[in-house]
């Protein structure tokens, strides 16, 4: 195993700690801590070693077969780290999130929670200064999907209203932060009330359409992003003005929704989703270059973070899987010591 | 009241013949063809004697009280004519379709079947000489909704696919000609097939989805355009590639169809709606400058025309209830003789 | 003259106090002080008091007769005050800036360099509760242009890089304050180096090019707003970045500048201006409703200001001529009350 | 070298016939038509043997050592042929054009002006049956170029009007017929007028901006196509109305210009060029996606078209050079039979 990131190539095949997903099933089942030979970066590529990387709802969705990857496989898509190989990235500290890393979809890349990854140099972003490696291996997947959904494509302006379903998980906290910095009103929709939240709707007791109307004076939200999927498809498209729009970023297959098409049809909505996994990986890195300056001057925080060794991936991974309150689970791989670095 | 183009303004109320809404219900009973006072032009308006006006089926919609339109009403959006009143415009043959006239929405204006209408100044566009005046007034409404979600919206580029659900009725038409031109391939979904139509799915027993798979070689439609609403919103959803997008241009509020969320968020589709009465009439107007070099240089082709005298308008509204097969018809209101110049 | 808010409609005409440009020359000579009747709302239209009226080059240039300006008219384009007038809006506090009052392009209205105003409803945008009417006041022109070219034509975005030529000024302190929001690296070229900007260019003296690429580690900057014209076309064109893009606000049609054309077209540079007296009253509005929540935030904050009650009008005129080094000159034609008011 | 189409991998080498440039200088010192070996492709890429390859002036740029190639290197972008190698692709007829084959920028890959050439898999387009290996083959650059600036650029629509100077050049005759094809007036400003044009300046002896305006009604033109440079960037720019918009393929870096920097600025006008040698060869192809079916549907033709054996290239390249007067020069380096083939 390579100490530190005093990394050197040799004969000798490195190994490295690393999770690995054994088997499909719950993360105690699944995953697997062990040693693992350490990447070859081909060309183009370079060889980071991972200092922090989160766990997401979507490795923890990999780990327990329903993506359909291929086993054995390291999973984990986010990073932050430093750039060990040789070349014109050496040394630099970056952070990221790899699209479809540790899944079968495209070029079936081994993932992020792992001692060390290979990651196309056109993938790279630096990190942010201000930032510890933990708290920027935390942005990753939720603040670029965020920002994709609500910037990108939504174009969210100042003075606009967004309605943000599931407002309490990590992805609808990234959402709020962004619209809180883009000037916009942002209405969380959950089952519970996420510190600092101004405008709050309990999913599980209100009428979301009357609580949105409220909010807007009788106008409708200009904009939804709906992170929860077929139960509130409908509630949060009644809930649009005219010719507002929506942007759902994963559903359930089943069970179907019953809904009127004369709401999309007859009031001119806008109804998309995000299918993140097949983003470019340089198209990702664009908006973590987007995303830097913002947290560099603190117009962004990152989240709260609970820490894990990688040998206690399961754990962390279990977390997710338990519902994690808002707090954002990120694996150490470097150990104790990173941690200790980080801040 | 006045004989042909010969208009003038004297003390006297002049007066027109004109289909009037009086109660609602089926045409028959309805619709009155009488007697009214000529509309005196505002302000950066003009006065427009109307030589041929399309009945469509909003039109019959409208007539039968859906919309809610304070009674009486003159009735109509589509027309061709030319302007009598004094003016930068004097003279000139325009044609177009005023997005909400004869309705209660906006600015309330009576509408086109009738000898006379007022319209803003902005809402002008002139006639292509190509086409006769009864040629020009059968364009109209199916042609603005056609191009505003095809290329407006939609933005349809050569090489691509276009399914258009209820492809046989006048906007399907429309939309299947610009696709034409567009250098893209029509697939009309209907249940029969109109002339000249190359990819055909009967709606009524085929698979539209595994129709589309067949004719893209398993791609999937790039696009859809769904004129049916309800009952092929799924079916036209399930048919598109991955990223596609769709737009319906009206459906029933009832009844509530059941169907996948997962299809538009995990496929990334992008659905939305025209709520075409809505629209500014100056932007339908630069709509029908766009549409008229198209028709000057045959790109573009009249529909098969039926024509009608004003005094028989509920019967040429019965035939459009009744399904007109593709055939448009349309009011003549100065008379016999405009129908012999119009070809 | 109508006291205070206190406006009531009678029979005799009302008087209020007004600037009015009575022949084309210098500030002293052109403008008057003088009782002018209150203008009459139309149909649409509300009337406003002014609290406070921002002086731009604009209405010195206006003054100066060098815009055909027939006269006499009364000047003055920005304005932060209070709706008078009965209706809808009626005690709202309103702030904006008419793309072309006070002169002769357009509606030839009236400007606001009086105690009351009369414009369009849909011209209103509603002031930021933050801003004193004095601070609202000194917004206008300078921001709404400033968002135009940077926003919404050349679409900045966080991380990329701007030079503002002639960043010393009003303009161009707007532009620094939202590159700085947008998460953008404003660089400034001026004669002299404002309060609190980090990345200076002395116009006067540097190679701009060579100080531009220094700045960005020899990439050249991402876009360019130019409020300066001829002398700076040419440096500020060639600091640009491959696929760049610049934006200009105003030139002096004289003197032609020489430049290589290749510098364009070869290196795909996006070369525009803004012609913002041009610009529709309502979407200018649309930008006021942007900009207020960024004020009430305090991402954006008030220019350094002078007041000046409305009888000294020529004196502020001058200023703005002589240059007035980055503070706002504002008059405040309900007198020292108000100012007492604005904090 | 391989016969026909009966390409075989051996281990020996195989040999093609080739031009190369062996050194800078007028196309009869430059260039060799010699033997070199069969390129071999990589992974992700198909090997096509040519069987039409058009010279573009930018070729001759190119031979006469203008654009810092290092030699000795085959050049050539067009071209039409079939994919001789094994894979999803094998038998393919293919046509398009490399932005930078045969050139030192990004992959310094050799040129099309050989009997093979390799390609990436992702810059293969389908040839339209339509089209003859030579018709296909003479598409190429002036068709991609005209389209990127004409459609993807400047956006041109059904009535507007595009300005194209040097239109009786190869990419200005392209952008006359989609111009045509789009349903907008094209103006050809050149020193002769090329056949069925219809609105023709002749620029050696014409007021450029008078003519426009005659043709326009005295509105100017809404967009212009400037293919020569210096000379007519002045004429072209005060032709276009407020708000106009041009785009430049190509000016020679001296002399420099004078204009006023206060038509743009002013006038709100959008100037912008095409580097078309740093497209994509992705984007490229599908560029030729689009071509494809108006070739097909007749709605766009081939040029006129002179065919030359790959042993007289040198001569070809000097027709280039002295003026082709709108006729394509096309290489066919299978040689006669491939001639025969084509018409």
């Amino acid at each position: 195993m390579p100490t530190g990131s005093h990394y050197s190539r040799s004969n000798e095949q490195q190994q490295m700690d690393a999770v690995v997903i054994q088997a499909s099933g719950p993360p105690a089942q699944s995953l697997a801590y062990r040693s693992e030979p350490v990447p070859e970066p081909g060309l183009g590529e370079v060889l980071v070693e991972v200092h922090a990387a989160a766990v997401n709802p979507l490795d923890v969705v990999n780990a327990a077969g329903l993506l359909g990857t291929p086993l054995p496989m390291i999973p984990g898509g986010d990073y932050a780290g430093i750039v060990v190989s040789d070349g014109d990235h050496a040394g630099q500290e970056v952070w990221g999130s790899g699209p479809a890393l540790g899944m079968a979809l495209g070029t079936k890349r081994p993932g992020t929670h792992a001692r060390f990854v290979t990651l196309p140099e056109t993938w790279l972003s630096r990190k942010p200064e201000r930032l510890t490696m933990t708290e920027a291996g935390a942005i990753g997947r939720s603040y670029f999907v965020a920002w994709q959904t609500v910037i990108n494509a939504m174009e969210l302006m100042p003075g606009e209203t967004i309605l943000i379903t599931g407002g309490a998980g990590m992805v609808g906290q990234a959402a709020t932060a962004i619209a809180r910095w883009r000037g916009a009103k942002a209405i969380v929709a959950d089952r519970h009330r996420p510190d600092g939240v101004e405008h709050f709707i309990d999913a599980s007791s209100s009428d979301i359409r009357e609580a949105v109307l409220e909010f807007t004076d009788g106008r409708g939200a200009d904009m939804a992003l709906d992170t929860v999927g077929g139960a509130l498809f409908e509630p949060a498209l009644r809930s649009l003005r005219f010719d507002g729009r929506m942007t759902g970023i994963f559903s359930a297959p089943e069970p179907k929704v019953r809904f009127p098409v004369a709401e999309i049809y007859n009031r001119q909505l806008h109804v998309t989703g995000l299918a993140s996994v097949f983003m470019d990986g340089a198209d990702v890195a664009r908006i973590f270059d987007q995303l830097r300056p913002l947290f560099e001057r603190g117009f962004l925080a990152p989240p709260a973070v609970k820490t894990w060794p990688l040998e206690n991936s399961a754990e962390a991974y279990q977390t997710v899987l338990d519902g994690s309150a808002g707090i954002k689970q990120v694996l150490l791989p470097t150990g104790g010591g990173a941690q200790g670095r980080s801040r």
